[in-house]
C-alpha cells in the first residue's frame, strides 16, 4: 500500500518555514505499513494544486493533502477539492455548532470568516477537528482515498491520531509493522554502533536498525515487518533482551514516547521522592521539562533560576566569597547551589547549573560552553564539568540532557 | 525564472530525517529572485528519480538535486544523470586530486570507492565540493539547467554558495524579491483578516500577502517582486506604514527573527528595567524564553517556579487563606505570585502564571485549559483569565506566548 503527501503553501517554497509536517505524516504511516512513495510541496494555486492531486493519484491509493484550509483569501484547497470531485460546498450545520463551541470557550468572537470553514465539499466525510476551526476532510472515489488537513502541526496530528489513521486502519488489512525504540543516554552514536556491531549483524532479515542521534541522546530503533504479528513481537522481544545484556546501563526507556524527564519523573514515583532545580544557564529548560509532564506535581516541587549573581547568594544561599574565589562558574558554586535548592525546598533530589551559554563570555573567566552540573543526593553533592561549544542553544539543550540523565543514574543507585 | 527542488533518499520518505536542505535551498534562490515553483522528495530509485526529473524540467528553467551522491550502493543519482542526459561517466582526473588532498588533510584512507567518486557524466561541469569527496554537477541542455549536488547539508551549502549562485546570477538577470515580515500579537487571524481587507485589497499586483499563524501570534508576510529594486522597496515601505495605521497596537517588529521575547527584551533595556516570573503552570517555560536570548542578564533576574502549594506560600508569600478562599488558580493568587517575586527579587516587573495545563483537573477545582496571567509593573498589579484548550503543550505554548504579550503593553505603557 502506497501513500503519497502533498504539502500545499507558498511559505515553503520561499523557504519560510521548515515542512515538518511531512516528516511527521510519513513515519506514522510507515508505522502502520503504508510506505510513502513521494512527498511534494506545492504553492497555494487552484492550477498546481490539481496537476499535483492528478499525478499522486495516479502513484498512490492514499493522498494526504496539508494546508491551504484557513479562513483567509490564500486558502484555496478547499474550493480546488470541490472542483477536483466535482461536488459542490454546502455548509455543514453540525460543523458550526463545533466551531462556535470552540469559539465560546476563547475569547476570541465568532465571525463571518470561521461560518465559512463549515463549508464542506457534499461528497466528503468531514472529521472532527478537536483543536481548531478548520475540519478535516476524507473523499473515496474508485478505491483511492484523498483526504485533505489543516497545515498547524497539532491540528493536524490530532486529526491524523483520532481520525485518519483508526479510518486507514480500519479500510484496509495492512501487513504489521512494529517498532521498537530504544532511548540511550551518554554514549555516542559510534560507539554504540562498534559495541552492537555483532548484534547487529546477526539481526534477522525483516528487522531493521536505525539510530538516531541528537544533543547527548541516540534512539536505536528496530522495525519488525510481516504477516504475524505473534512472530514480530517475540523476534523483536528477543533482540531487545540480547541488547540489553550488551549496552544495558545507557538504557532509558523503551516506548516512542519515553523521554529522560519522563523516566526521572517515573523514578521518582516509585521511590517516593521529590526534586527542585537551580538553575544558572539553563535558564528554566528543565524544570520547563520536568513540569511538561502530566502529573509532575507529585515529584517536582518547584525551582531557583538564579539568573543574577544575587539571587545565587541572597536565595540559594551560595556564598560571596566562594563566587569570588572559584568563579560563578565552578564546581563548587555548582554544588552550593544544588544544596542551596535542596534544602531551601526540601527535597530530596536537586539538580543545578551554571555555566557559560555564549555566545560572549559575559562577565565570567570561562569559555564559552563551559558548563558544570551539580546534582545533590539524600547522601551528598556532587558536580562535573563539561564543554558544550556553540551556539547557545546547544548548550542549554545539551546541559538539560546531561543533567537529567545524571539525576537518573542517582536516583537509581540510591534506590 | 522558476526552479524546482528535487530531494533523493528514501529516509525522509520513511519519516526519519526532517529535509531542511530544501528549505534553505529555497530561502536562496528566493533572495536572488528565483521562485520554487515545487520541492520533490522521492526515492533512490532510478525509474522515480527519471520521471520527477522529466517532470520538473517541464515546470522550470532551473533545476536542483540533492542527495545520492554518496560512496555507497543505494546512492544512484549520478548514474541517472548519466543516461538522461545520454552521457557517459568518464574519471576526472582534476576531481581525484581534489579528493586525495581533502585526504591527506585527514586520517582516513583514500580507498577505491573515492576514485569513483570522480567519475562524472562527460556533458556535465564539475562543481568542485570543498568540504567532502562528492564533486556537484552542472548540466546545460536546450537553455535549461540541472544542477546535482550532495545531500549532506554543509556540502551542499559550500556548493551553493561558492558555486551555484554565482554561476545563476552571471548567467540570468533576474527580477528582485523583496519579503518584509510583520509580527503580531494578541489577534486571530480571522479578526486581523477582517480588519486590514481594505488594505489587503488595494494592494499593488506586485505584493503579495500570506498569513502564517501560531499558538496566539500571527506573522503577516509582505512579497514584492519586479525588476526596479528601490520601487519595491518603498512601495514596501509605504504599505507597511498603512499597515501600522490599521493594526499598529499589536505589531510587536518588523524583522525575520523577531520574536516577542527579544522584543520585551529590547524594550527593558531601553527602559533600564527589570523583570523576574513566578511560574506555576508554565513551568519555567517563559523563564526559558527569556534566558534563550544572548545578553538576557542585563534585564533578567531570576524566577521561582512554584510548583508546590507549599512553594507559594513559603516563597511567594501568597497566604493560606487566599488559596483556600479563591482556589490556587484564581485572579487573586496569580496577582499575588506577581507581587511575591517582584518584591522579594526587586525587579521593575514581574510575570505569574497559574492554570491547570491538563490533561486532568488535578486538585484544583478549575477546567483544563483555564489560566490566569499576572502582571506586576512599577505602579501596580493586574491579571486576567483565559482558556486556552487543550493539550498541555498547547496551554503552556499560549499561555507563555500571552504573558509576554502582556508585559510588553505594560512596558509600552510605563515608559
Amino acid at each position: 500500500m502506497q501513500a503519497e503527501i502533498i504539502t500545499i503553501g507558498d511559505e515553503i517554497l520561499i523557504g519560510q518555514i521548515l515542512d515538518t509536517n511531512s516528516k511527521w505524516i510519513a513515519e506514522e504511516l510507515n508505522k502502520i505499513g503504508i510506505s510513502v512513495y513521494q512527498i511534494t510541496s506545492i504553492q497555494d494555486d487552484s492550477e498546481h494544486i490539481l496537476k499535483a492531486l492528478k499525478e499522486a493519484q495516479s502513484n498512490a491509493t492514499i493522498v494526504i493533502i496539508t494546508g491551504g484550509l484557513g479562513p483567509t483569501k490564500d486558502d484555496i484547497t478547499k474550493h480546488t477539492l470541490a472542483e477536483y470531485f466535482n461536488s459542490p460546498l454546502e455548509l455543514n450545520e453540525s460543523i458550526v455548532e463545533q466551531i462556535k463551541q470552540l469559539f465560546a470557550k476563547s475569547n476570541y468572537p465568532f465571525s463571518e470568516l470561521n461560518r465559512q470553514q463549515a463549508l464542506v465539499p457534499t461528497k466528503c466525510t468531514p472529521l472532527q477537528n478537536n483543536y481548531g476551526t478548520a475540519p478535516g476532510m476524507w473523499f473515496e472515489e474508485d478505491e483511492k482515498i484523498v483526504i485533505s488537513l489543516p497545515g498547524v502541526p497539532n491540528e493536524m496530528k490530532g486529526l491524523m491520531q483520532e481520525e485518519v489513521l483508526p479510518k486507514i486502519q480500519k479500510k484496509y488489512t495492512l501487513p504489521f509493522i512494529i517498532h521498537q525504540t530504544v532511548l540511550t543516554y551518554g554514549m555516542g552514536e559510534s560507539v554504540v554502533a562498534e559495541k552492537i556491531e555483532d548484534w547487529e549483524d546477526a539481526l534477522p532479515s525483516y528487522i531493521k536498525l536505525a539510530y538516531l542521534p541528537a544533543y547527548g541522546k541516540l534512539r536505536l530503533r528496530l522495525s519488525a515487518k510481516g504477516s504475524n504479528k505473534q512472530v514480530l513481537e517475540k523476534s523483536l522481544k528477543d533482540e531487545i533482551s540480547k541488547l540489553q545484556t550488551i549496552i544495558g546501563s545507557i538504557i532509558i526507556g523503551l516506548h516512542e514516547s519515553e523521554t529522560i524527564e519522563s523516566a526521572v519523573g517515573e523514578l521518582l514515583i516509585q521511590n517516593n521522592c521529590t526534586v527542585s532545580t537551580a538553575e544558572s544557564c539553563t535558564g528554566g529548560a528543565i524544570a520547563k521539562r520536568l513540569t511538561a509532564i502530566a502529573g509532575a506535581s507529585a515529584y517536582f516541587v518547584g525551582s531557583i533560576i538564579s539568573y543574577s549573581e544575587k539571587i545565587k547568594t541572597q536565595e540559594l544561599n551560595v556564598s560571596k566569597d566562594l563566587i569570588k574565589r572559584h568563579s560563578v562558574v565552578s564546581a563548587e558554586v555548582a554544588e552550593a547551589m544544588a544544596v542551596g535548592i535542596q534544602k531551601k525546598y526540601q527535597t530530596n533530589y536537586a539538580i543545578s547549573t551554571t555555566g557559560n551559554a555564549g555566545p560572549t563570555t559575559d562577565k565570567t573567566d570561562k569559555t564559552v560552553g563551559v558548563v558544570f552540573i551539580a546534582i545533590a543526593t539524600p547522601t551528598g553533592v556532587f558536580s562535573k564539568e563539561f564543554f558544550f561549544g556553540k551556539p547557545r542553544q546547544k548548550v542549554i539543550e545539551r546541559t538539560s540532557n546531561k543533567a537529567l540523565e545524571m539525576l537518573r543514574k542517582e536516583i537509581i543507585e540510591n534506590s
